[in-house]
């Protein structure tokens, strides 16, 4: 089904509704939405005239678009990681908490990977890391990086080979924000998987598997 | 197929390594993850026991298990995000940046949300702002929250009824780290929706259906 329709967010939320709740009458849809009947009925006429929608009188409307759209499970869960890692940013040891939050801002990242001249993972210091070493006082030009980082091995890791679903295991166990990326049977960091990058990989699937749907 | 077996994630790993790549010799994979082969041997005996792969001589590993596995991308995607949505930590605009701090560990929570007697939303408060606050020096016990909150309308919010596609676009285009849920028409807080619990939530659903494959 090719459609030149690009339908508004209250359109595919009565969509929604109606995949849901079906059969159901027009004022039950203008219920769920708080909103007044008449408001709807021009949504309503485009959705049954996009043959997305089908009203029977007395009845209500149903759902008659394409009624089984799948996605495949090994296309969404089951590519390694290395297909969506990102590139980490690393700092030294002896990177003061003050140049580290800089480094965070400028960057724009939640986490930074400390690592050694080989970029062997040291350890890593979260947002939440820095918030807590800046309110508790002290000397933010002299305080050291590996000072408030959590430190090898109490760092979770995965390896670009790891499966997305099971590396976002790891980032939900484990409440993480990121999962540096080691070289299989290094120490050596590749990449990092953070929870953002992972939501917004799921989300922009969904995204393109409903375009190549219309 | 019932299987009473746990596949392990190194496993897991090589059954996806086959689907993508099949046929692939037993040295192919090894060197995919930096094994040697006298180390994947029982790993493939066991996989090829429980029927997943199929190896033929002088061709290699095939993928013989469930040859199609299909998610529904109603389910998955189309769901309104009341069904996912967290309860929001609301603070006072009159909270002092030092308690929204203390309040935002207390909670273990990535944002707060600032909002009058009424439950009316004000503004938002993140681990940043924070951060920057305590960055920039001044006495965090006189500051008021109000003082760094980003303030209505610059917040972006949805609704009860909004497609998890939909928030999850919002919450990825925006850049934030979290979206308060309003009343439909309302400017009531009645939930939150963070890029953590979207995440977790497709994890979660990832492995659901896995195992109700298996």
């Amino acid at each position: 089904m090719a459609l030149a329709v690009e339908f508004t967010k209250r359109q595919r939320e009565i969509i929604a509704i109606v995949k849901r709740e079906q059969p159901i009458s027009g004022a039950k849809i203008a219920a769920h939405l708080n909103l007044t009947r008449p408001t709807l009925r021009n949504d309503l006429s485009i959705l049954t005239m996009t043959g997305m929608l089908d009203a029977k009188p007395k009845v209500g409307y149903f759902y008659a678009g394409q009624q089984v759209a799948n996605l495949s499970f090994e296309a969404l869960y089951e590519a390694p990681i290395a297909t969506i890692m990102l590139a980490p940013v690393l700092i030294k040891p002896t990177t003061t908490v003050q140049d580290a939050v800089t480094n965070l801002f400028m960057n724009d990242v939640g986490s930074l990977y400390v690592a050694d001249e080989q970029q062997q993972l040291l350890g890593v210091i979260s947002r939440k890391d820095l918030l807590r070493s800046t309110i508790n006082g002290g000397d933010l030009r002299q305080n050291y990086s590996s000072l408030i980082m959590t430190r090898m091995p109490n760092v979770v890791t995965t390896t670009p080979n790891v499966r997305i679903l099971d590396a976002g295991y790891l980032l939900k166990e484990h409440q993480v924000d990121s999962l540096p990326v080691l070289a299989e049977g290094t120490q050596k960091v590749v990449g990092k998987l953070t929870k953002t990058r992972l939501m917004a990989y799921f989300v922009e699937q969904g995204l393109k598997f409903e375009q190549e749907r219309l």
